[in-house]
This record gives C-alpha cells, structure tokens and sequence, in this order.
C-alpha cells in the first residue's frame, strides 16, 4: 500500500481519552485517497468538474489496533482495492512514525452524476482498475 | 440574551486536555444563531432558499472563562446585537448546566446573494433590528 | 432499536457536496450509545470514574443509504447487540424525520483499565447483556 | 510573519456553502502555532511534559477577508505578538497559494500549571519574548 500523506496529530484530533478520536481517522482516509489519487495523475476535483462525476461514500469501515496520541507523526497509506461496476473501494492504513499499524480500514464510493444516478465510471479510473 | 438549546458534551468534543476544543464552541455558537432565528420565525434555510440571501461569517470571538468537560450540560444563549446596513452581529454566551459562563461571544455576518455580493438584508431582518 | 435522541444538521456537520459529511456520523453514534446507556441508569462517566472502566472504540462500520441535508431532523436509534468477553458491541440507525433510513452502522469496544489491559465488564454490562 | 506550514482543503473541511467552514481555522491556528513553537527549538509536548505547564487559550479571534474552498493549497503563517505577564498571544495569517489573505486572526494563551493556576512562563518563553 503506498504511502501518500504524512500529518501530525494536534489537539483538535484528539479527545479527552488523552487519544485520537475515532471519528477522526475518516478525515485521513479522505485525505489518504485524494493523495493517491492526484499521485496517480489525476485529482478528484478535476474528475467531478470536467466529468461530472461524484464519488459519494456508500461504506466505510475501520479497525483500531492501537492509539495515536497528541504530537504523534502519522503515515496514511492508501490503495485502490477495485473499481467493478459503479463502485470503487479504497484500502487504508494509518502507520505511527516508528511503524506501528494504529488504523486500517477501507471506504466504498459510488460513481453518480451531480443528479445522484449511477454512471459508468470515467475512463480514467476504468484504466486505473487494470493497472492496479 | 435568550436561552436557545441545551447540548451534552461527547467525546468528539474534547481534546486531550481533558476540556472542550476552543474551536468547538463556533458550532455551538453556530447552533445558538440558528435556533435564535427559528424561534423568531423564519430559519435560515428559508431566507437562503426563498430570499436567495447568503449569510458568511466576516468576524467571529470568543473568550474562554472556564472549560467544560465531557458529559456536561451546556446551555446556548443567543441574541441579535445588531443589523445595521449589510451586517448583522449575533452575540453568545454558554453556560454550564449549573449556571456557570464558560464562553462568550460574537459572530458578524454580512448579507450576500449567492454571488458573493452584498445585499439588502430581507424585511424580516430589517423589522428584527428595530423589535430587539 | 430504541430512538434515545434527536439532532438538527448545522453547517458545520456539512461538506461541499451539500450532505453531511461521511466521518460525522461517527459522532451521532457517540450519542447515541451514551444516551442508550443513560437511559438503562448509568451513563459513561460513572462507568470510568467509578468502576475505573474505559471502553475505547477496536471497530466501526457505517453503510450510507441515502445523504442528510442542512436542517434537516434526524433521529438516532441505538441499542446494545452483544457483550461477549471483554466486547461490547452497539448497533445504529440514523433516520430523517420523515422516517428514511440514512446510515446504519456499528462499533466493537473492549472493556479496558486505565492501562489499557482488558478488563472483566462491570456487573450493571453483564445484567445488561441478559436482558437485552 | 512566519510560514510554518501548509495544508491542503479536504471535504471534512468545508460545508454545504461550499467553503471552509468558519470553525475550522482554529485547527489550522493550532497546527500555526505548534510548527512556530517548534521551528524555535521547543514542542507544545515537552513544554508540557518536561515543565509541567499548560496553556489554554483564552481569547481567540478571526476576519475572514475571502473564502477557501475544496481542494485550495493554504499557507499558515503565525507569529508570538507578544510574552506578558502570564500571557501570551500568537498571530496567524491563512493564505491561499496564490498569495490571496483568506483569514487573519490571534489566540490569547495563559500559562498555567496542571492545576489550572497560572504560573511564571518557563524561561524559553521569556527568551522568546526580547528575541522576536
């Protein structure tokens, strides 16, 4: 899984439990599949204005092996897991500086129109799919 | 100022300091405008969709007295300060459930169109300024 | 699965693609278990300042059938699916006021101490488990 | 005033207007003054640890002059304003890539030992103060 982001945890993460708030690890992936996606060539922001095309999250899922806390340096790895009909899935992993796995996890997109409609994905990602 | 809506303080609200986030408090200031304006009789979405009228944050403070902490009981308070021209000032104040002030505050809007231009405030708001 | 609260979308739960934003949810959850909780007679604090019990978050899973809007009522419904061991596991509805259902999920926490070892659950989880 | 670092908008950033939502900076006011004070040869965290000092804020305050929007690449800068008594304030300035001012605004911090109580500033901090 390639590693695409590097960030830093700050006290707006975490919570009283002295760690990273759970919720919080989303935003990374976000972070994690935009990063992937732009080293592939392309960035999401292009494909929804010149495509038309949105990728709204129908699934997600995260597995908490150990915590992150203030100040640490995290590492955010992400992967294209498949593009098969409408649907596009992304792995993650979220890595302490001294490469402690804290967080996997994976997110499912949906290919639509600005109308919320399935569409057939841009050629692009189609391209993506072999070659990954 | 009029009590608005009452909150209980989650996880995701603190940080590792054991208090509330100080940048959490601008949703709950965000909250205390919204239902200020609600009981007043018309919502913010209605005076976006009907009124095509816009209401961007140009200045937001706050001041921090004590901290709350997690699974306290939070009191909003609301009042309009001012609509003079294009601007229109909300100031705050939250309270703990036992009375304590822990933050106030103020936000300042400006009345755009959704071009980004400004714009006669709509009636209500102008019949609001003179009745508070 | 029992309704234990009620939430109004602000801007702030949002994102550009104008629906709330797919991480947030993770936050109704939290409210959702500790009014859940609650309403059985303990709530979270109680558990770890008494007991010395914490119950941080090992998995979580949200599927997203259909997006919320700026505004918009949601209720959130929770219940508890499992103690087994030393897991916890509380299941999620999140639906609009009109009764669509938007996201159903669910999270895995391990009974720990304040060491982070596993603990054996509080007497009040085990009587839970039974009844429920 | 200092660039201390650079982020790039992301969805969980920003709200159904379509821009960052007005909350926001204050993480990236964070992120500002935490790579400052680290860039002058101490972290938050070992002021913390090693001196046992602590430093809420106070007062925060921010003009929003333009909006970011998904995708925009900021540049934080942020500056000590000035060590006074048990107080210190820091400067921030968010631009945009192109040089555009999006926010400018200030934090008022106090130093306080673990018990809340305001204590002298550690000798760093004094230093800091006639150097800049």
């Amino acid at each position: 899984m390639e590693h695409v982001a590097t960030v830093r945890v700050i006290y707006g993460d975490t919570d009283a439990a002295g760690i990273v708030y759970y919720g919080n690890y989303l935003r990374w992936f976000e972070i994690g599949r935009a990063e992937l996606m732009r080293q592939k060539g392309f960035s999401y922001r292009d494909v929804m204005e010149r495509d038309g095309v949105l990728l709204p999250v129908i699934e997600a899922g995260a597995t908490y092996h150990a915590s992150a806390r203030y100040d640490d340096v995290l590492r955010i790895h992400a992967e294209i897991r498949e593009v098969k009909g409408v649907r596009l899935t992304f792995g993650y992993r979220i890595e302490r500086e001294d490469g402690a796995v804290l967080v996997t996890g994976h997110t499912v997109h949906a290919f639509t129109g600005r109308d919320g409609r399935p569409v057939r994905p841009p050629a692009a990602f189609r391209a993506l799919s072999k070659s990954t």
